[in-house]
């Protein structure tokens, strides 16, 4: 490849940009030691806000690039963060921005591994000295994927996920509590016959809003029906397939529970395909409050989450964590939801 | 951080993987020398498709993990492959999925940056021998991006994408024939007021759509009134934004053409919010096939784009170009584009 010098040595390469200037250089434009302009551009902790920007000022306006394979192999830091995600999951995509903006503002790049209900990744990929740390967003309890991160000792953090058994630094919604405050719609409204769409039963934020959901109705003296209960993927296509299912039931289910607003959305298309309107025939409740809820064609009345936030304090719990190394206590944020009461609710229709 | 030895010397440490077990472990399972242990798990084109499969069963048996920063220093390859994109856009989840796959499967890891409209991530983590290439996926038209990548002689595939001035592998839709079809079936309906709501003017495949969809009405001697021509984002919100504009002229555009599928669902939304009833006083017709095309409360006529296909592509045909090095004639991928006739098309109403 041409502008590169192949097979360059080490160490002389070791500092060496891929333009010829140097640390020395930045060093004398911003009037700082060449151990500053180091400490600056790696954003160590220790090195004042003004002369951080000094220093990538001079950096910048000299077209200086700083050599991160040289950088990782003196600071065994690689400046990347390990970003694992189901990207089956549409939740992945409104998770993926805020998770990589925050990790650009704080320095690091994104990389991408993948785990989903049929595979992981060849996790090898996150013990090479790829990444500094890694950021579990995927939601699937019964994966060794901790423990091997904790016996290979790379820092992570947990995103909408929780383990029992492998205690890191946490992020979630409060996602009983939400399920709860649905159920307790449903039951005021004056439903009896109720559904339930949820997520994978590998999943702990389904098996949370399952928890929140079920004991809620429990407490006004309610079940639902075994047959009436569909453990599912978190996507459209599926939900539109398990209320199919769920249509054939005899009585029919005057509310469905959703596990997530993509699966209510899978379930109000199947409704306007079968001609059965909501919320007048059925009442439909999603979770996340996704930007789809409030679209005027679905109008979902579902329960907020706050998931751009919650990704985005992940990703600086993950970076304070690596930066100032092991301490005793860890994190667990746990972010409240809310019913947000749209127009897809309504008491169950007379019979 | 445990299990990592810290600040570990070179070049001793170049071949030590995570765990005490080396590539000499692994050669002696597999039976081949050392070098071809380290030949197939970069998977280098010169080993045996059973040669790589038999180290692979014995690197995996023993635990064995390469050191990708030890192995970077001595082949000057990273494994790594960067996906630039823009997150603000939709569609941009339709292509990560595919490229990511079809990447990991030739054995390389996916770094994301950003590009938006409004700024191209700091690109110096591109030539820091962070990755061996990169995917545009990002379709401004301005960027300077092909320029800085061309003289860092980093290897580079445009995805959805091409510039004019520096040349290289691309991957794309018939943007022209798939508009000029859709202008096609609405000169066929007999409309005459038309409007398009397009992408953002810097971008290739919206100049490539609007290009083709007037110069087809053009050859039915029709034309778009500039009033009726809106110029924004491809998202939902910005469809839904510019529907509402165009809803004010006098006399109403009868059909509307859009630049794809997201600002078509923005339209349809506003549709449905104004009480106006599509395909019978309005027509929309929309660019890219998306899932969210079909759902049964958007039933969406369109023009089909294979992206997944052509995501996956763009990705082999960059790490072909990667491992087989520079060779004289770039490859132009040009995917069909063909109408998808749905239910939101008719004649227009009488006036």
């Amino acid at each position: 490849m041409a502008g590169r010098a192949a097979g360059a040595g080490w160490p002389a390469d070791l500092d060496r940009p891929s333009s010829s200037v140097t640390s020395h250089d930045v060093a004398r434009l911003a009037g700082v030691s060449q151990a500053t302009v180091s400490r600056a551009l790696r954003r160590a902790p220790n090195v004042p806000a003004a002369t951080r920007e000094r220093v990538e000022r001079a950096a910048q306006a000299l077209g200086y690039v700083p050599n991160r394979l040289g950088r990782a192999l003196v600071t065994q830091a690689t400046g990347r963060i390990a970003m694992v995600a189901d990207l089956g999951n549409p939740l992945f995509s409104t998770l993926l921005t805020p998770v990589h903006d925050a990790l650009c503002e704080l320095g690091y790049q994104t990389l991408l591994f993948v785990e989903d209900q049929t595979r992981l990744e060849d996790v090898s990929g996150l013990f090479d000295r790829s990444v500094d740390g890694a950021i579990l967003s995927t939601a699937i309890a019964g994966s060794s994927l901790p423990y091997e991160l904790d016996r290979h000792g790379l820092p992570f953090v947990y995103l909408s996920r929780m383990s029992d058994l492998v205690e890191r630094d946490s992020v979630s919604a409060d996602d009983r509590g939400g399920a709860a405050k649905a159920a307790r719609l449903l039951i005021d409204l004056g439903h009896r016959d109720i559904g339930a769409i949820l997520g994978p039963t590998n999943t702990s934020t389904s098996r949370d809003r399952e928890a929140g959901f079920l004991s809620e109705l429990a407490t006004a003296g309610l079940a639902v029906r075994p047959e009436a209960v569909v453990r599912t993927d978190y996507t459209t296509p599926a939900g539109f397939a398990a209320f199919e299912r769920l249509m054939t039931l005899d009585p029919r289910p005057t509310a469905l529970f959703c596990g997530n607003d993509w699966v209510a959305v899978g379930v109000l298309n199947g409704a306007k395909q079968r001609g059965i309107e909501v919320p007048r025939d059925l009442t439909v409740v999603g979770f996340d409050d996704l930007p789809v809820a409030s679209w005027p064609v679905f109008d979902l009345t579902t329960v907020s989450n706050p998931v751009k936030d919650n990704a985005a304090q992940a990703a600086r719990l993950l970076v304070h964590r690596i930066q100032s190394g092991p301490k005793p206590a860890f994190q667990h944020v746990i972010a409240p939801t809310e019913l947000v009461l749209r127009h897809t609710h309504a008491p169950p229709p007379v019979r």
